[in-house]
């Protein structure tokens, strides 16, 4: 057991870490950041490859922390010890918790998901087209982990998923729940050639959300904050709904209505 | 029409308006900002007055823009040009739009809301219990205008609603929703006396909520984003729900748990 504590934010490995803050050396690297108890919880229990852990005692919110950072490093992970002040630079939190991991990106395609399409029950996929903020796809991830989606398809993506706000927002459920980035192109053959219907809001929609037979196999889909679903996904869908509205403003946030309708579909289906 | 244009920050107008981003000055001044075209349209139509009004043409996004200020003058608002970089360091957005004006806050109390318990429908109401986020606290009142609720209250504030990251995340319909700020003692007499029943979402409540009869006198109540509802109201509540969890963590969003069961009440009320 190493008794050495990082105090220096030049130390390599720290310098390592706070770079993935940055898209193009996630890229590059092909790892991403992982920081809070919950969301390591989450990575861990999701079979997440870590690289390696840095903790900081003094931040400690809970009493598991210990267990959970001797369990990572029994999985042959580096563990580094670091001073509060070097933590509190390499945190992106308000309220830091004293554990910040390295890991691997791991990517699943289509054909990954056709285990998926169980017989138990009806296909349910949401397809998020061009989401732009971390925190509405962070905020999907966690609806779609809640209404037990089969995956989530991230189509022409804004915001890569390993972004430091998308595994926040998601308190850990990017590890709970199957994500495939794709192309609108391939994802709208792929639903065809397994017969789900792509379900699309829009306020032009004859029928309301909770009037409509939701109880099929069907792949929900969303699109970007400013502009909704392009034309592309709203040509394609073969069913559409609204969602009524009766106030001043004219849409939902775009997590929000997400949810309603992917809880629609549980309701439906109990 | 002055042609004068604001370059310094040290401009007294300018300090006052950077200023109101701090709560203490917010309650001391009780006057807020509005950032934004959408916030600040909503902001006029819903009557909020104006103090003054700070505006930096190169940042315009539309075309509407120059009306709404003509409109705005003509109240007798002071309108104030500033330059592209004096607004961006006034501006607490992103992407800036050029328009930020200085608001007089207004307050109702519970009584001004009895001419809401209206004979029409039962009454429909949302209780905010202490919610520490402001962007959490902004979703909420968007969905609260969304669902067309009679008033939010928010009970036992941590978040003052004129928190520029409210009005920002509501889209403005903090003015089109009656807000009252109030202790949850006071808020719990009040729903007693106007037989207002209180509905409170608990993982442990026999029955979940989509199948629970929510058409009667209500008043939906969601707690802090750490710990839900407090034991004073939990105690208080006449009818818990459940929302199902099919995934790996343990909970939604507050602000989207607080959208599916709005959005249920319309349903069953449809």
């Amino acid at each position: 057991m190493k008794n050495w504590i990082i105090t220096s934010l030049q130390n390599p490995r720290v310098k390592q870490a706070v770079k993935l803050r940055d898209k193009r050396e996630r890229d590059r690297a092909q790892s991403f950041l992982i920081e809070g108890y919950r969301e390591l919880l989450r990575g861990v229990e999701g079979g997440v490859p870590l690289v390696g852990l840095f903790f900081s005692p003094g931040h400690f919110l809970g009493t598991n922390e210990s267990a959970l950072i001797e369990n990572i490093r029994q999985q042959g992970v580096e563990v580094m010890e670091v001073s509060k002040v070097v933590f509190e630079k390499m945190s992106y939190r308000d309220r830091p918790d004293g554990l910040l991991a390295i890991a691997t990106q791991t990517h699943l395609s289509l054909q990954d998901l056709d285990y998926k399409i169980s017989k138990d029950h009806p296909p349910f996929f949401l397809i998020a087209e061009s989401i732009e903020k971390p925190g509405n796809l962070g905020t999907i991830l966690r609806s779609c982990d809640a209404a037990g989606v089969d995956a989530l398809l991230v189509c022409d993506r804004c915001t890569d998923i390993f972004n430091p706000n998308v595994v926040r927002a998601s308190v850990g459920t990017l590890f709970t729940v199957p994500v495939v980035e794709v192309g609108s192109e391939e994802a709208i053959e792929w639903l065809k050639d397994h017969k789900i219907k792509a379900v699309a809001a829009t306020p032009d929609a004859p029928e309301t959300f909770t009037k409509t037979d939701l109880t099929g196999p069907i792949a929900v889909a969303v699109g970007t904050e400013q502009l909704g679903l392009s034309k592309k996904w709203m040509e394609q869908a073969d069913i559409q709904v609204s969602i009524p509205m009766h106030g001043a403003a004219d849409s939902l946030n775009v997590a929000t209505a997400t949810t309603l309708l992917l809880y629609e579909v549980l309701r439906q289906r109990a």
